[in-house]
Formats: C-alpha cells, sequence, structure tokens
C-alpha cells in the first residue's frame, strides 16, 4: 500500500490565513489600523508600544494585544499603565502568536472605539515570521546591540516586513555597529521596507516612525469616512 | 466512535531523547565534553564561542558545531578563522536544533581528537528549551541590553540551563539594567546555576567562565584515563 501523506503543515497555515482574512475584515468594518510587532527579545517592542501611546493617544485611540509564552503580565501592566486597553495572550509556551489568538484578542477589545491595534507579538525572529494575523503591517523592531548581521542571518522576516525600526542608536558609540553594512543587508532582501533609526531610552528621532504610523492610522480612518461608515 | 488521540508531541519528543542518549554515549565514549549554548539573536553566542577559543586552544582540543535557520555560514566562518573544526547545520528554517541534527554533525568532527565540542543553537529563548540535544551541560547566554526582566519573561529556558553567562558587561554605565533584579529572577527560577558576568567585547572576566568550562574537560578526560579508556 502506498502510504498516504497528509500535508499537516500547509493545512494548519491554510486555515490559519483563513482567520487572518476573517481578522483583517473586522479590523477593516471597524476602520482600524493594525500593526504586528516582532522582535528578539528585549529588543524594544514594549518600550516602543509605550513611547508610541505617549506621542500619539492623544490624536489616535490605540489598543494593545500582548502576546506572551507564559502568564506573566509584566509588558501588560506596563503598556497598562500608558491609559490604554491592554488584552494579554498567553500562547501556552508556543513561539509565535497565530490568527487565531488575535482573533480572540480582538474580540475583548473595544474596536469600535478604536483607531490602531498594536499587536505584540513573542520575542523570537524565526516562528512569528511564519504566521500571518490579519494586520495591515508587519513591523520588526531590530537594536543596535544585537549586531549588523541580522538581516543575514535572519532573511526570512526581514524580507516580510513593512517597517523596520532600529532601537538603541543611543548604544551606537559603546558599540561595534556597521549602519551601512546593516543598512544593504535590509535593501537586499526588501528594497521597499521604510527603516527608522530611534532610540526609545532618549526618545531621539522618534518623530519619523510616528508620522510614518499615524499618516496610515488618518489614512484609514479618513477612506472610511469618505465611505460614509459611522464613527463610535 | 471514539477518536484515537495520538501524543503528537511526546512521540516526537521521546524519538528525539532517544537520539539525545545516542549522542551523550558517543560523546561520553570518546571522553568529549559536551556544551549546548542557548541565547537570544545577537547576545553573543559566536563571539562567546571565539573567546573561549582564543584563550582554552593551547590546553583543550575544541570541535564547534554550528546551528543556523539559514544556509548562511557567517558565524561558522568567524569560528573557522579561530583555528578550530566547525560543522555547519541548517535547519531549514525550523526553531531549534534537535538531537538528530546534533547526532549527524558529530559525524563530520573528529571527536577522537577533541575533548571539548561547543554547539551553537538558533537564536531563539523559546524553542531550543524543549529540545535536549544529549550534551553535558546546557549554557544560556544573556546579555544586558535585552533587559533585566528575561528570567520572568522565559522562565522555561532559564529554569533548565547549568551555566548562565550575562555578556556586554560592558555596557552596564549606558542602559537601565538591574543586577541585582536580574539575579533574583535567575535564583527563584534555578538557585543552583552558576552565573558569569562577563564582556566578550572587551574580554572582561572571562577567567570564572574559562574556570568552570576547562575543569569540566579535564574531569572528564581524566575519569576517562582512570578508567583505562585510550586517548588519541
Amino acid at each position: 500500500m502506498v502510504p498516504i501523506q497528509v500535508p499537516v503543515v500547509e493545512r494548519i497555515l491554510g486555515a490559519n490565513d483563513r482567520v487572518a482574512e476573517e481578522n483583517r475584515a473586522r479590523l477593516d468594518a471597524a476602520s482600524v489600523f493594525a500593526v504586528n510587532f516582532m522582535a528578539s527579545p528585549g529588543a524594544g517592542k514594549t518600550s516602543l508600544i509605550v513611547r508610541t501611546i505617549e506621542a500619539l493617544s492623544s490624536s489616535v485611540r490605540i489598543g494593545v494585544v500582548e502576546g506572551d509564552t507564559t502568564a506573566t503580565t509584566l509588558d501588560a501592566e506596563q503598556v497598562s499603565e500608558a491609559g490604554v486597553p491592554v488584552v494579554g495572550v498567553n500562547t501556552g509556551g508556543s513561539c509565535h502568536l497565530d490568527a487565531v489568538m488575535v482573533n480572540q484578542a480582538l474580540s475583548s477589545l473595544p474596536l469600535e472605539k478604536l483607531d490602531l491595534v498594536i499587536v505584540e507579538n513573542v520575542g523570537n525572529l524565526v516562528c512569528p515570521a511564519a504566521f500571518r494575523l490579519g494586520t495591515h503591517a508587519d513591523v520588526l523592531i531590530a537594536s543596535v546591540p544585537e549586531g549588523d548581521d541580522k538581516p543575514y542571518k535572519y532573511p526570512k522576516i526581514y524580507r516580510n516586513i513593512d517597517a523596520l525600526v532600529l532601537n538603541k542608536t543611543d548604544l551606537l558609540p559603546w558599540v561595534s555597529f556597521n549602519l551601512e553594512s546593516f543598512r544593504k543587508g535590509v535593501e537586499m532582501l526588501n528594497p521597499a521596507v521604510s527603516l527608522f533609526p530611534l532610540s526609545c531610552y532618549t526618545g531621539a528621532d522618534l518623530y519619523r516612525w510616528l508620522d510614518w504610523l499615524s499618516l496610515r492610522c488618518k489614512s484609514m480612518t479618513s477612506t472610511a469616512a469618505s465611505a460614509g461608515r459611522p464613527r463610535a
């Protein structure tokens, strides 16, 4: 007998993609722009979320989904202190968020009262790259002390992002990091990506990132308004 | 009919553990001490390997297994320049090494002419923690700019290690990192672990780590000698 080959990985990804499309439709219907923050552990996802809330929350209504591999609520607490609604997702040890987890989290957020949802994925440069969540933009937060070789070593995640934040530029004088080599690696993989070198620690150069993000939120809202969709 | 539940994950781990035991037996038979280096991307696994080779290779014969998610040979080249045998393992996108990959790599190393094998796992704090490789010690390389909260956020990997290197201590004056809070988190999860704060960049405080490692290599060799096993 010929053994039956079951393409398990493809089937799981297919199911994930269907839920990701459902998430996108839900976000679109509510005119909410959503971004997926991916990074190594400690690159500064939570710090960038907090800085973004501080800078934009007077004009953009923000909600956050916090992914964690364990039941820890450290990041969720830190973001919650910034005064926006936060939903924590415990992946139960899994190395990435998937569309179903985000679907459940979106049900716990007041989408009709939001303009932007930031999803903080699990700190990992490998697994999150394989699972679409239904967000409008994938953002990678790299950081200076990780080294300038990361685009060359983790090409998959660099290839499929819409924006790249290079955090911790305040450490440039103290570490060996060649910005041109980093930029060259990024351009080779993803010539269209928007690159934002900045420092969440000092607050330096955040404005270009904030412009990029708020422009996309406003564009979403104005598209909804011109289509006659009601806003809360 | 009651559906049959197949514990797939358990079965895969069972198979992995059997190969891990085979790896251990092979290493023991050759009197080779083996360590598994795990870390976030950019924490300094390769730098620590190079520093260790520079310091110990006159007295300890070292071989290296370099795990990577892609076909990049950047790390393998850097280690090879340090003048020891290196075998690269491409995980084909997988987020961790497993015992079978290490088994194949060991076949390509001249084990009978080595005292120490260092295995560099994929840069990831989640997946590598779940797969035993058959090495004698699991070593985690954390780094100062990642932040002092990592033991609290990635408890599984911190719980199951034998040694913890805290790299990039030269950056302590420039970042917000509370060494006591870090140490407290580590002690809560793993009170017996050996902690080595050091800097691969400046070379500061490497000696305690080198002592720990070379003592274990020597102990392995002398056990083999007292058992009458021949050495190459």
